[in-house]
């Protein structure tokens, strides 16, 4: 297969500047705010964006760090396949992080919730529809129960 | 920014060989079941992800056609912004669906619920967490009590 090529649509702006204040996920990110700034020429795209509570960002782990296929998380001392994890350091290092969007000014969204290094680029935006995305009976998988831990041993 | 060069881990084997047999979403797929084979050299990475009920495929639309940020969708007649609708034709061309998995099988997951074209690269594999991603108050949108129409004016 060809290799395909991205090119980021803008930025998102977070208060985190490093791995070891980035929250892992949304829910740990409690009301960290920030800005979705898509580039003028894609503003367009984002008509209708408003009437969404949440959106899915996607972006790209410019700051992944070696890909590692089995490795611990930051959830628990065991190995887990990268693909059963939301770890950064993955092939392709596409990231999704589901954040409640606050407002729109013109080519920024105003977001909260956000699990992300300030300066990364943003690759897509889609609403998050309860109807579609919302699985009543999705199971936790191994990481049921898990609390988070800022520094586990083993994983940058 | 750089752009980005992504290269497939897999592909995606659906019963859906062209855009009028394919739903639209996981929820219009029903029982279709399809089989996601990651490349032996990225199967290592499949570890723990039997304990998933269901699962995050990510995805390159090679078959998105032209990408224009305001049009038509699946779901209305109304013009929606490409970042606040699923639909194919978009910037970067990434996929997201999220689908049961019946079960592994070396590196093939067994799927239920695809709304993927036959062949599609595969990107990325990520869990879905209940605890994360099934968000209660998260709203519709503009998407609320819509139908799916399998060919609206527009919208190819």
């Amino acid at each position: 297969m060809e290799p395909i090529e991205l090119e980021p649509i803008g930025v998102i702006l977070s208060p985190f500047r490093s791995k070891d204040q980035c929250p892992i996920q949304p829910l740990y990110a409690g009301e960290a705010e920030g800005r979705v700034e898509v580039f003028e020429r894609y503003a367009e795209g984002l008509k209708d964006i408003e009437g969404f509570t949440h959106i899915y960002l996607l972006y790209f782990f410019d700051r992944g760090g070696e890909v590692r296929l089995v490795r611990p998380t930051f959830l628990d001392d065991q190995a887990h396949g990268v693909f059963a994890s939301r770890h950064p350091c993955r092939p392709n290092g596409i990231g999704l992080s589901i954040v409640s969007l606050v407002k729109r000014e013109g080519n920024v969204l105003v977001v909260r919730g956000l699990d992300v290094l300030d300066g990364t680029p943003l690759l897509d935006i889609k609403p998050y529809i309860h109807r579609f995305d919302a699985i009543d009976g999705a199971s936790d998988g191994w990481v049921r129960g898990k609390a988070w831990r800022a520094k586990p041993e083993g994983c940058e």
